[in-house]
């Protein structure tokens, strides 16, 4: 069963292709919303259909809560706004668009929710994806709580409205205990911060501080364009719980930790400029274009990115291969909604608002394109015609991930398997179908070495989550395989 | 205890004193929402902070719901918006402006309120005030159940939610037997609409029909604008049910009714050109007037209504006293917002926005200005002032109810009983703190009679709350008086 | 030659008839602008689509101007945008919106026109119309004029900027001399404040007093918002110049005075509460009503204004004919836009959002209904069908001004003779064209005679401009004969 | 003498440093204004404070103009607004924000501006700058002309308006004859487009082809996006008239042409997909690398951008010198308006908005850091704080332009002299005031030489204008010396 209210408001026109969440939180200063505000701007990339705030104000014992559609930019930089949100504690959210509901997301399922428990209000900031979300809200439904949002996320709150516990974190672990799936949550409650990851540790979640305040963030580039100091990441099944005064506490409610950190966070998800498991992104996947070079070396004049996610991996190829690398591709920061298609002539126009081929630099050359990835094919063969349009004699295309064969069920808004290329054909059969001299793409051994794994991919034991490469999902998405619109991989 | 989450959104700024809500239902008509939207413009001097409609559309087996701060003609005019309210079934609500929280309302505290149960969607719009809703609300909170709202109606939702009934309308005579005050309430559901009215039926609410369909509305004037014809009023505790095909049936959940119909619809909320009782309103306030210049006559030159809701009563006093009629004040009939205030040389800013003295009426002349009521005195001081600066010799104020001395709980927004000028003084006092030659107030036996009590009031069966002029409560206020915020008067 | 640039607005909607325009002016106040504001919130109902406020800040000597679609309550009433016009002089204009261009003004059409001369910039506002606008237009362009509007008032701006004349003044006398038609202007310089009326005198124009400050407005009840004390009328063809320090200079630079004032500002566009030739407006509406029941007596039961505009005159016809007076249609204060008709069920809508039959009081009654002027008749017919259906016996219209069978081209916006109803029919044959038992009109002697004029219309030398009965034009709208578009009256 | 009105609009805020203006015209399109859109899009980095679009409807034969605050894509995008502008020829225009008047420029300041001649109405786009508009001005105004915005560009309307021509080229050939300064312009008539580029060529404009349409654009990257051919470049002093059919009619109507193209459209404004006098822009920056490399080698372990403009150079130092070229800096592509800070523990915000230094890749590391120019230096200062704060070892700018030390008056918005860094000091004061270890711009032969001069600059007959770094001034800024605003560097 699914909510059937639809709430009307403006709607917001993004066609980008897969992003997930981010979520952001400040303890203990001055100022917090507008801390959490650059906060979300710097996490921006993962998510930009939506964004809200809310923050404590100790002095009027009152949450204050604003969410809006669009950027972080548009809605949280100016003082009339921000003086709504006073307060030293405060949580945000950036919301990513599904494809299921384009342009009809209501505010109310905009993030952080807000609930009003009998010992107290608190507000909660959730990344990732709960895969029994639909069992728990007919149960919910069914024992008369009222769901005020199509958000998967709302089954936290009232699971937690429903603990027999009166302490907020210990409701928390109640409830995360009955959840299955991806999470990676920030909650602030009149009295404490509070951080937790699932026992897999899919979605990231790290720790730092600013003077005497503390940060929980999904990536280290938001701490920095605070200023503030890298702690440490949250451990996968980790619980902090940070009290009035500064004190933090860590507990690990959750079992044993089982670490299965989302590879395609190194590949495209986080921004180049953060840190994971100890090495910064850009230099892996600068490591991972190295690695193509070696997997998959060609005869070419230029190595070119497609920007920006392909840059790094494309540097990698460039300096591994010694084929000099070049901006063929350029991307106009002024990238926006859509424009009235004046004619037919005008092919490719969404791919021709945000890219324009470098005619000077690719007419009459042979090019290695590096991208992060193929999801649909649709893009890639657009930029194929406009670089053969401008002239190049060959084109190649170098892909900084394995192929994308399987949906995403923690997180991550992919589409259907049918319509994945790459569960549909070989690599022979892309290059014929894209119309490229070539393409190919990264093994998930390679994908393993580059991101430190000396040995690749270990069947038995692997780090990360790979589900989307490899079908093999650490935590059965249930409410898709009840429901039958899910048929899983047979494992031999 | 109160929610204390306040969601942001733009404020919206009325200067009006009391008002209470407006409801509207259709069931069963081809764009059906726009007929509620119609039937709420005419209901919109019975609130004007904010208005919402939801809509079932059949075919998308979906409700649709769109709120919006502001008036009806701002918000449910253009195609776009209306576009996304499909369908047969509609109900709507307008919304007043509470003194605690001018400016503040945030969308969600906007009706109607929507729920998903197990067993299909709702939506209800509520005219009225539980009394014991602090109350209910700590238990429900206490059981787990999160309030998206600070309305008061939203108990009555919750309420539903944990009832062991698996039919709506059972469902919502479990939730209103719990409930104490007034409650006048429209619901429509997959496949019916629900009208209900409490045992006292304080609040209006009346039954029509246009064609096939059926129609729930506050007052009748909101079946006049749609062209429908008025059946019936619902009668006090009474419940109607609307089916599918149009099968409407009658039933008496809440025992034996004790109709206490708030007579301040008379004097004040109703508009004039709507039937309550079998008679217009327009005719008892005339009657009004009558009885005034009966039992308080004045030797005068002319008589002036304080536009507007002060004209009917004016002429019945001419029409008795024989003393002419004049607009001595003129309605500005592009009120608005508040102006900036230029200099300190401009009086009374605020009411000359409204209302400016038609000075070569009034000058030299012994002025009878008739108003409705008297709340806090600060207006009609105001008006006094300017009719003086204006040139009259003498002002008489004759006010068409009885002194205002106690706070109404039950749907209408009235300052403190400190505040109530009436609560305060006598006659005499008045016309000295007000300045003016004298003030009289009609007695509540003269607004008996003039409501068609030939007998007057008989105390022991009053057929009316009137309970703002004499204190005297048909149901207790509990939470008031469970939180020390009020005293009652001691019944002899 | 017109016009053929359309800048693109967001449009504003409004079906009001007949217009015209409001002009205030502020020399000597602090918060001029402010003061500006009021004085056009109360001159709203002469121009509705449109305002403007030009203020000149002596301290930054530099003028500073807002113009915005929509009311002045809309516009000018935040803070933020009164202090962008700080300064002590400040001028304004209500814009009418003509049947012409619905929607489709261009804010540069918005009043108060500014330009910039060699010897420094003026800011002007016109209320009127110039009849040979066109041909003024066409010779400015040949000689390398470049309009910004399609506003006939831009034509005085050129040609003050062309005039020889170094001060404004004179630049101005220039200027007007060269016009024709009719004008009523307010112009501020950065020493000065000028009020004009043209030789006819056909648009009002007061002078107020407000401490040391000088206020020219429209109409008197804009002095009267602002607690301000009314001086005189400014005379026809007179010039007023007001100095720093505030000396008031007179001049009379357009020869002898030819008074035609505007006839039907009696009768419609002026507010009830101002005073014209030393007598209120209403009182000289509530004559027409005496006259009128003298003239065209009628057995009723009761007499009914069409609210608001034919109350003083149905008062009147009570008052004299002796037949009660009732509010037989309440007029909905929150009118607004268009709403989406939701069905063919739901006739006369337009009609209805604005006005409902009172039913309970015209049930079964033969009605007096008294309205201000007939143009098209479309409403007259619409009201007619509404009180038929809620029940009246009789239906007899009194008209309180003469047939309106010729079109204004002073600065009203009547339609073309054609759509006239009065230019087509006698009174009998609308009677019947409208469904009523009868319908009848003030003559035009009688008119007179309530305006004052004892002896009523003197063919010879008419006080009034009464061009739209009469079709006696006093100047020959010279734009209209030339391009043909019109063919004058014959006079015998 | 400057214009002293004021009109308010919502300001626009945007803190880029030093763009100029980008125009674009479409000839013979079904659709031409979205043609326009998309062309401005492309050239939205010449141009963010405002855009205008008017097209011609030969239909109605009417100019239909719109034109808004801030970018295209937010302004330009949707159906309606496009609806608004109909027609087959087009003309539109970026506007740059000029730092007099930041957030104050109003509408009527957005061009393309539009004039109504005897003949026929016209509209104009202009990029560049008149350097005796004030005196222009003064002359206009003093005999009769009223300007309608405080741009340049209005003289060249008003000057066309008094020729004594009839033709609408040959007006516009008597204007700018008249005028001194830069000026490539586009205007479109009712039936023709024209194009013109003053004899020196400051500012660049190019010719291309999209079937039988005929577009004029500041730069080729704007032909590409809507699959134009780039046909060729307009030459300096060079004026092409299109007629009706597509003949395209070339004229020299400013005699001998003297090419001073501006030498900072390599270096900075143009964008790197351009191709301008036969080559790349990229390719051009790349060579200006590779030059500054071999002229100001330094031993290091990392070859960094700052992000944009800087990348090309970057990869030319890294190729020249065999220094790794590493991503140090990532820009957000999110960056937008100004936040709150919340406290002043975060340092340098402004620039963290837009710009992250990746810790990983920079720390402990000697860093070359390519930049366009230096202009002020304060975002150089705070780059490299952010480098150090992240670790960096050492920090050495290398810079793709020789010192800007002169304000340019031919259309870009520089800063004082007082201002410019390089007019203060020499490299090492540079170095010193900025906190680096070495800073080292390209010498001006070097930069000829890049821009293929293979003898460097020969002082006697220079191809560029090079005035921000030489001082010498093609055409005397006339206004700018007569006002003693200025004292030009005396040449030997």
């Amino acid at each position: 069963m699914t909510m059937t209210l639809m709430e009307h408001e403006t709607p917001f026109d993004d066609d980008s292709l897969h992003e997930e969440c981010g979520i952001y939180g400040v303890f203990g200063a001055q100022g917090a919303a507008s801390i959490v505000a650059l906060g979300l701007h710097a996490l921006q990339h993962r998510g930009q259909e939506a964004a809200g705030i809310v923050a404590y104000d100790s002095d009027a014992q009152q949450f204050n809560s604003v969410r809006r559609m669009g950027y972080v930019r548009d809605n949280f930089t100016n003082q009339s706004v921000m003086d709504l949100l006073p307060g030293g504690h405060a949580v945000g959210h950036n919301r990513y668009s599904t494809a299921g509901n384009k342009g009809q997301t209501a505010i109310r399922d905009v993030q952080p929710l807000y609930a009003e428990f009998a010992k107290g209000g608190f507000a909660i900031a959730h990344n990732g994806n709960i895969t029994n979300a639909e069992a728990l809200r007919a149960e919910l439904i069914e024992r008369g709580s009222i769901f005020q949002s199509s958000s998967d996320s709302e089954c936290i709150v009232h699971l937690m409205a429903r603990s027999i516990q009166r302490d907020i974190p210990e409701r928390m672990k109640d409830a995360l205990r009955r959840v299955e799936g991806a999470f990676s949550v920030i909650a602030i409650t009149r009295s404490k911060m509070i951080g937790v990851r699932d026992a897999l540790g899919v979605r990231p979640l790290v720790l730092g501080k600013l003077g005497d305040a503390w940060i929980l963030s999904s990536e280290t580039c938001a701490l920095d364009i605070v200023g503030a100091e890298f702690v440490r990441e949250i451990d996968p099944g980790e619980m902090v719980i940070i009290h009035k005064g500064g004190k933090l506490e860590s507990q690990r409610p959750f079992g044993q930790p089982k670490p299965r950190f989302c590879i395609f966070e190194y590949v495209y998800f986080s921004r180049p400029d953060s840190v994971i498991g100890g090495r910064g992104v850009y230099e892996t996947r600068r490591l991972i274009g190295q690695e193509l070079a070696r997997e998959a070396p060609v005869e070419a004049d230029i190595v070119c990115p497609v920007p920006d996610s392909g840059t790094p991996a494309a540097i990698g190829y460039s300096q591994e291969s010694g084929i000099p690398f070049a901006m063929g591709i350029i991307r106009n920061q002024y990238v926006g909604r859509t424009f009235i298609e004046p004619t037919e002539q005008i092919r490719n126009m969404g791919v021709r608002l945000k890219l324009n081929v470098n005619r000077a630099v690719v007419e009459g050359k042979r090019i290695v394109l590096v991208d992060d990835s193929v999801v649909r094919g649709t893009t890639s063969r657009k930029i194929k015609e406009m670089i053969l349009d401008a002239g190049a004699k060959e084109v190649h295309f170098r892909i900084a991930s394995p192929p994308t064969a399987w949906p995403c069920f923690y997180g991550v808004d992919t589409p259907q398997r049918e319509k994945l290329l790459a569960a549909q054909m070989t690599e022979a059969e892309m290059a014929e179908h894209l119309g490229v001299d070539s393409i190919r793409f990264i093994t998930l051994d390679g994908l393993y070495r580059a991101c430190g794994e000396d040995t690749g991919r270990d069947a038995d034991a692997p780090q990360y989550c790979d589900a989307c490469f490899s079908g093999e999902y650490p935590v059965a998405p249930s409410d898709m395989l009840q429901s039958g619109r899910l048929e899983l991989k047979k494992s031999a």
